[in-house]
């Protein structure tokens, strides 16, 4: 099965406490869709200028990203700028670009009408819509937002949720969404909006899983030094799509979802290992597969392998 | 096998958000006491002035607590009033009142000299060097401390660490212990400093457990009302040495650790959901069992049973 990736493509200039990098190849869709493409087919849906430099195009394709949906218009590609504060876990935005991307009203070419894994990464609410109008019955649709959107787009993005089945946000955003301090109680609260699964990530303390009555407690890889984490939360999304696409076979279930987390866990584990996509570049099945088996290593407490 | 624990016993006044009780059974040493009772015996070394209630005593003796080492002093019991901020993870101490507890120099009867697992609860690190120098060559010694002492005794708290197979303290503690922002390289730092294994509590985000080539992530258990957090961390350190306990056979592996670290979670998720000490007085091996049972289904994500 395949994963239609929509979001952003950007150019991002990043500062973390020791290193500053520009011009680097980032936005939501290039994190998940080079996540997604470890597991599957991925088609991708997304606007760049024409400054954006032909070696990313070629990436992609490299990846087997399908880039039917890739438009290049006139004009300059969708530009960011961050700088992260001394713990890695805050950060703010320098400047915004919108340049194309001010004016992205994605269109599905034909060939993408039906897929079956449908991941709408971090967008304006309205234009996941959007996209969800012209998928011809998709089996799983994941939904991925901030703060921004709770702040700017609330109505939309409480329009969308029952169109989805699983929201992914991060834990200071579910607070805000929900108002609820407690992150149970945010997770059921956002599950009466709609979807029926929703994974709150923590950053270094792991991800939430909430089903109807089902719950799952995803630690955080162990790493002793983080890069950049640009990207984590897209590429987490991209890894869990993939492997669902990868795996489902009918309706899925609880189960497939726990190890879609702990792999989109373990993508995102890689990716703030380096700036951009560099991590991805140099990642092969092999090392996804022995970091998966951490994952079970770390996490288990009765029967060990 | 028994465990020794010696620590505070004190009389709080806990108040919350929303609710505020007084002269409370608390201190270190009785959660942690009753914490370990669950599974193994328990010896308990403490301090209490004339005015401590017989029933807390009584209490104590139900749960086959032995009481040689509890002494009673002229004067008054140790006193704590602290109050916990809207989200329950901040508090604020009040007020203390030392009493019989300011001149307390843990003497251990003769049928304490000779216990298989030490559990120095949250005491001065001087107090628990002082019991450590009379137990007769203890299997497993743990150690619980708090940001106090590595504030106002830190030269105390390096000094016995070597002599300790495993640290306790909570994630701010670490960061602040070791200067390391990051909690994996804090778990390694003070490793470094002595115990063979290090535990890092991050409360509503679980526990990490260290030791030399080994790393376990706990979960915490979805707990969507949380009453008074007070005692939380003492009775995971009481639940986790019950559990050594009850199951040590010859050298402590990481893999039993690995599940007193869950058992040790699980008795602080039951204390949390009521004031004091009032949600273990109610509570059963059955539900600890269940609750075990909920621990292993959150946290998998292969085969489940």
């Amino acid at each position: 099965m395949s994963v239609l990736v929509v979001g952003s493509i950007a150019l991002d200039t990043v500062k973390t406490p020791v290193e500053e990098h520009a011009d680097l190849l980032g936005g939501s869709a290039s994190y998940a869709a080079v996540g997604a493409s470890f597991f599957s087919p991925v088609r991708m849906v997304g606007v760049v200028g024409e400054d954006f430099p032909k070696a990313h195009v070629e990436y992609f394709a490299s990846r087997k990203i399908d880039l039917e949906g890739l438009r290049v218009e006139p004009g300059k590609t969708f530009r960011w700028s961050g700088e992260y504060m001394w713990d890695l876990n805050t950060r703010e935005t320098r400047s915004v670009e919108l340049n194309v991307f001010e004016h992205f009203t994605p269109e599905l070419p034909g060939s993408y009408v039906e897929t079956e894994i449908v991941l709408l990464a971090n967008i304006a609410p309205k234009l996941q819509s959007h996209v969800l109008d012209q998928v011809r019955q998709p089996r799983f649709v994941i939904a991925d937002t901030m703060d921004l959107w709770i702040n700017i787009a609330n109505d939309d993005l409480r329009a969308l949720l029952p169109r989805v089945d699983m929201l992914i946000l991060n834990d200071s955003e579910a607070r805000q969404f929900t108002g609820q301090t407690s992150l149970i109680k945010a997770g059921a609260a956002i599950r009466a909006m709609g979807p029926r699964f929703v994974a709150i990530k923590k950053g270094e303390h792991g991800c939430l899983l909430f089903g109807e009555n089902e719950f799952f407690s995803c630690g955080a890889y162990p790493l002793e030094d983080i890069h950049d984490p640009t990207g984590a939360g897209d590429t987490f999304a991209g890894g869990l799509a993939g492997y669902l696409a990868a795996e489902e076979r009918g309706n899925i279930e609880f189960a497939q979802l726990r190890r879609a987390v702990v792999f989109g866990s373990v993508l995102a584990s890689f990716n703030v290992e380096a700036f951009s996509l560099e991590r991805l570049r140099a990642l092969s099945p092999a090392d996804i597969d022995e970091r998966y088996k951490m994952f079970r290593q770390m996490s288990q407490f009765e029967v060990l392998p």
